[in-house]
């Protein structure tokens, strides 16, 4: 096979278009029904409306004593006020309100007007030295939430007091939308399983699940294929199935120019390549495209550029999916411990550790082998460097962007300089 | 039954007796194995060290030509060097390093020394126009990860790139802390499944849908229990199981002082009564009990005291067992819209809505009734007003504690004044 150059198509551009094929290719949120208790982080799809008020009833709202509260007006310390108990009803906090009632003396305010076995609330006339105003103490129908009120609008992600609210209103389910498929397709001569006891030249295949832990974090639903040899008609054939079986299809791996990368020929066999090659680095040999609108994207096979690929153009293919935004990370001001030198050909995206030194946070690089997991591990927050910047001086004010609370990050102790492993 | 006053406890005061009596009643986290691909988002319960370098074996890192690095000194521009067919072998990027080879040219960099039929890459001789160094483009043993290495540190959240570098590192499973579980028992004889069609009276029991959710998010297991009827007897048989099944029990409800609530009576039973009362609001007659290192919250029954209750002593309780603090949320100075007066007796927790008025934050306190859920669906944040404190006054500076992400809340529009529902 020839060798092809990539194209160096910008990140944002390339993400632009891309997204806007998918959308203009029919693409478009499906939308399932869920009870309640299954809604805890799932994404409305419609907006929700109560179909009983909260309280359904007058409720009373303390223990105490039901009547109408006329007959307790007049009453004061000195002028106390003798109620028969014809005229009032023992309640409890959720009770209805009884019949020709509208408020509730709290149990605390009521005063036995009898002795000894006479003495029994209920049964005995009571004596209160205040007075109550009508709906005193009573939690009045709809008081929370009225029928037909707008509970949750739509696109909002359901939070345990939201579940709380729609079981108030008689709500038992609720349209979502669907987490979307996820199909993770590793492939690879050389990649196997991973295992205790690997031989030499076995890769073992652990992208699938990084790649798995991350979509599952923005509420996606992976589905990991087996491993799938570097021969054209079997990637084909893995690839087909994915693309039927998923919203969103990872083809990972063999997405270069080498030897045996036939992702790019099968991407375009079983559907379109939109662009081979973003200007992102690690990352660059990136394929996007697309089977109608089932996004395709080919990642490259070393972890940190895959990783860098997903949150960089499969995360916003899932926001666009579910409807919302995910969760933006925090970011903070710091000052680099080391120059950080950049090609202007690329959109970098540099590792860092962060601590604070002095009241001021330091960003210092990580290792940027592509190969080099760990860096992942042990990164505190990712630096962006911009394509056609050549990078930042030490000590230089840069923002980065955080992986970690930024409280445990001042918490950090800074210990940098040379090692001996 | 006698009215018996609550004691009237500060919060912090409260809560740091109450985790000490737990920690000295031999209350202890609980260590499980289990898969790296079920570990996302499980806390390490030791530190993790590799089992194997990564990689694994000295690995070609391009597609190219393996051979002895000595084969290319001297190449340049103008003094290229012809290399024979016996002296490189073709790889990609993964294989092994061939014996006897110390470095990998590109396949950029291989020109084919030969023409026709004879130009086969493997069978040619290529020349070269650049030396290599010994080294280049291989990645060595342990460039990633040193075989007896430390990964992962006890008590760290697991996340994908920590998952992709444990099986890198040979480890297949993990001891993580097992999630602690909760059991939630609702009391009460008014008390029902949520429905769409409830009687007058039928208090729908909702709240243990929103524990629940609140206990997932922070990493335990939810076990609810079925709803107990007000009688002693089946409160303390119901509190007894829960107890033998679980790591923290809340019994819903029951908490007060009222005519049918057992609660305190049954913890007393079941094990013993740390404090009864906390000086907060919403939520004053939580209970706070223990049988053992088992922990039991009488939580009241509205709503959100409930909630205020769950989130300041249950979350402390389950970050105590997990041996981590949760991610604090933000917190953002706002200025009150109207004032927010509130008793000397209790630390007060008011919901409030933000939004952004000519780009400075404006708090708006929500409705304060015990039973109103839905104001913790509208609610972006809360403000803790401290015991001893009257409130603020309208147009004062005050700090809110999130539930929301602050990007959210500086796209929000402020629209207050009357409403006619």
């Amino acid at each position: 096979m020839a060798f092809e150059y990539l194209s160096n198509m910008p990140l944002e551009e390339a993400l632009r278009g891309y997204l806007q094929r998918l959308e203009d290719c029919g693409r478009a949120p499906v939308v399932e029904l869920v009870t309640v208790g299954q809604a805890l982080g799932r994404v409305t799809a419609e907006p929700l409306y109560a179909a009983l008020s909260a309280p359904h009833y007058h409720a009373c709202a303390m223990d105490g004593i039901a009547l109408a509260a006329s007959k307790t007006f007049g009453a004061t310390a000195t002028t106390p006020v003798v109620v028969s108990p014809d005229d009032y009803v023992v309640v409890d906090t959720g009770d209805p309100l009884p019949e020709g009632c509208d408020a509730v003396v709290m149990i605390e305010d009521v005063v036995y007007a009898a002795e000894g076995d006479e003495r029994r609330l209920g049964s005995c006339p009571v004596t209160l030295y205040a007075s109550i105003a009508p709906w005193g103490n009573v939690r009045q129908i709809g008081e929370d939430i009225c029928a037909g009120e707008m509970l949750l609008t739509s696109n909002t992600v359901v939070g345990p007091a939201a579940m709380g609210a729609m079981l108030a209103a008689g709500v038992q389910e609720v349209p979502v939308i669907a987490r979307p498929k996820v199909g993770i397709i590793p492939t690879g001569d050389e990649v196997v399983a991973p295992s205790a006891n690997p031989r030499p030249g076995d890769v073992m295949e652990f992208n699938s699940t990084i790649f798995s832990g991350m979509v599952r974090q923005w509420g996606a639903q992976p589905v990991v294929y087996p491993i799938v040899k570097d021969e054209p008609d079997l990637v084909c054939t893995a690839l087909q199935r994915a693309v039927d079986e998923c919203d969103i299809v990872l083809l990972n791996a063999g997405s270069s120019a080498g030897r045996d990368d036939y992702s790019a020929q099968a991407v375009g066999k079983v559907g379109e390549v939109f662009c081979h090659g973003i200007a992102i680095k690690p990352g660059k040999p990136a394929i996007l495209g697309n089977a109608g609108p089932v996004a395709i994207v080919g990642v490259p096979g070393y972890p940190v550029s895959g990783i860098i690929v997903v949150e960089s153009i499969v995360k916003p293919i899932i926001e666009q999916l579910m409807g919302c935004a995910m969760q933006q990370g925090e970011t903070l001001e710091a000052t680099l411990a080391r120059p950080c030198t950049s090609s202007l050909k690329y959109e970098e995206f540099v590792r860092v550790r962060l601590g604070m030194v002095q009241g001021r946070a330091v960003a210092t690089p990580l290792s940027r082998g592509a190969g080099v997991v760990t860096s992942f591990v042990k990164a505190d927050g990712i630096l962006n460097v911009p394509q056609n910047s050549e990078g930042y001086e030490a000590g230089q004010s840069v923002r980065v962007n955080l992986l970690r609370p930024r409280a445990e990050i001042e918490n950090s102790l800074v210990v940098i300089g040379s090692h001996d492993p």
